[in-house]
């Protein structure tokens, strides 16, 4: 009747279980992991052994002894193997190779439209990987998992994009399936907004279990990560904001269907289409930002405007969760201050002051890398999980 | 960078990462248990004695054998250890004793108010456990943990109430410290709603990730459950709604000092109040109840509103956490589906499909004993976790 958390302690056959200890960088003796772990002295020999077959340990120098033969450390060989990272977004998309701390070793950038179909943007993403590694002088074996955020609803467990509403032809389509084909390693796929989440993180917040980034761009939505973990919600779509309905919506039409929704007054194309109304000449979200940076009262008045509408929605959320950091990121939050603002000026009056004597409502401080980095950090933490780490063979 | 859920792999030296697989009530032998933990055959056999010592294992019968001496099995034993679960409402107060199975094995109430102090209400508290735990002939050693739920915030890790509205004089005071002068066991404090939301899974929804509780009485508040843990946010407020603006809201005033809030219009007061303006006689929730049972129409309504500006609110909820069961309870919830009605009605409209397809609002089943079960739940959980087993001592 009570959660268990049996983790590694089931830890079945493997090594896996001393390398959850070495992940933190630390190095640490035969004799510390024996202590550690309460593993007969044998066992911990063996494990050894494995791990540096794998080559994921390796000595790191010898520790002070008190006499006789030094004692061996071993720590994490962040360079042992690499991941792959890719950012699929609406009308761009970005591989990146990193190291097991995370650490960017080379990129690849392409415009290229997700609409144009499942094999068509994953087709490009397996040449660039293979490009990638050619680069990098890595070989194939090295690769050990690849991270993939796309911009839609994707259920978690099977890597399936669910429903997208941008994304034609990728309705449930079998995105680790098809990859696999030519990349023999575990994908991850998660919707960008959660990657971003965990990068924003990854990058700036390291110590901070509570945190939640929205993303303000074409269309509108949050990750939440609440006890130090990315909530995804029964269908993977926790977080999926942008079509709550405020106050200011009212008939309002939104694309979805519904009125009023927040994307329909406070995105970056809702913008625009309001000062367009208003006699502006503004094509697109960009044309927004250029004039705020201007100066351009209308255009700050109408980004401070969205900011209260989005600042509206996030009271509830501050009520619902009770984060300590909110990150704004997106393509509109580089209209700076402006739609930060609206947003405190909204959740700072309406939210009990408890909830908010502690909250940091910032911008973004990982940006355009906050998806590749949360990428990585998607395929690292799933390839050096227990199971993960039973399932590699040495190098070849 | 990366989450590490070390949890019992790090087991100091203890038995407890042995007993975490025997929690699940199914027996094993000694040679399972080896298997399953890759801990040597001596090593298990000191654990296994160790946890046969505390009692909280015990044989059950032998193993089929190959032949040669039977290998005998364990699993828990429930009734080797008991817990006190705590229910501190506004009015009235319950404790119960329950086994290691959150089985309640005796129970006691009594009419006391929250507001008369922390010392007269926890004094109450010993003096009840003492009196049960004497009624059911259990020594006081028997007792491993108290858990006790109250009507306001909590700081969970320290178990102090924080800015408790409706409980003067225990701002800060600390619970656990106090209780433990008397009763020398971990005390573990939660919000009243937090514990009626573990209560409510733990009763109807065990193999449920993703839950609300909502509770509707003189307050609104919700428990949130997702991804299998309690989420308590960064000052331990997560679920906080009763603060959240409506729509229908504009200008009524709240006793927090702000306008439209949800608290305002849909708690029971709140009803009560609207249809006192409305010329009908009602001085109470318990009489807005009596009127739509008998089927008067306005208070029917009223009601049913109530529902829908909660549905208002639960909408931003079920974008944000994405769950799949909301339980609605507290006193309100007895006027039947009338509120149910109107909270279906605004969420089912509002929000996208894919976050209501697999969605059930429900009426809570647990209903009384939600946060007796819960306030068990949160004892057994922490005295039976790595930590908790480690620290205890065999009986008298």
């Amino acid at each position: 009747m009570v959660d268990l958390n049996r983790g590694s302690a089931l830890g079945s056959s493997g090594a896996s279980e001393l390398f959850q200890l070495l992940r933190d960088g630390q190095p640490r003796t035969r004799a510390e992991l024996a202590a550690l772990t309460g593993l007969a002295r044998s066992t911990i020999a063996a494990r050894v052994e494995t791990l540096m077959a794998l080559e994921l340990i390796s000595p790191v120098g010898d520790a002070a002894s008190t006499g006789g033969r030094p004692s061996s450390q071993f720590a994490l060989n962040a360079s042992a193997r690499i991941v792959l990272a890719a950012d699929l977004g609406a009308t761009h998309a970005t591989l990146a190779a990193t190291d097991l701390a995370g650490v960017v070793l080379g990129e690849v950038h392409e415009d290229i439209d997700i609409a144009s179909g499942p094999e068509a943007v994953l087709g490009w993403m397996v040449s660039a990987a293979r490009q990638l590694l050619d680069e990098l002088g890595r070989p194939h074996h090295d690769l050990i998992a690849i991270g993939v955020g796309v911009p839609g609803p994707v259920q978690h467990s099977t890597g399936r994009p669910v429903n997208p509403p941008i994304m034609p032809g990728w309705d449930r389509f079998d995105v680790p399936g098809w990859v696999q084909q030519h990349l023999e390693v575990p994908v991850l796929v998660d919707n960008d907004v959660n990657i971003m989440a965990l990068g924003e993180r990854a990058f700036a917040w390291p110590n901070t279990e509570h945190l939640m980034f929205v993303k303000v761009a074409t269309g509108i939505g949050a990750g939440v990560i609440s006890g130090g973990l990315l909530q995804r919600g029964a269908q993977g779509i926790a977080g999926d904001i942008g079509h709550v309905q405020v106050a200011r919506g009212a008939g309002i039409p939104c694309h979805c269907g519904n009125r009023g929704c927040l994307e329909a007054l406070a995105s970056g194309p809702a913008i625009a289409k309001a000062l367009r109304e208003a006699g502006l000449d503004v094509a697109s979200s960009r044309d927004v930002i250029e004039l705020v940076k201007r100066g351009n009262i209308e255009a700050i008045q109408a980004v401070r405007q969205a900011g209260r509408d989005i600042g509206e929605v996030l009271t509830a959320a501050v009520s619902l969760i009770n984060p300590s950091v909110i990150a704004i990121g997106g393509s509109m939050a580089r209209a700076g201050e402006h739609l930060i603002a609206g947003v405190r000026e909204i959740v700072y009056t309406r939210s009990m002051p408890l909830a908010t004597e502690h909250l940091s409502i910032v911008q973004s401080s990982a940006a355009e890398n906050a998806a590749v980095l949360g990428a990585s950090m998607l395929a690292i933490h799933h390839a050096l999980s227990p199971a993960g780490v039973d399932a590699l063979s040495p190098r070849a």
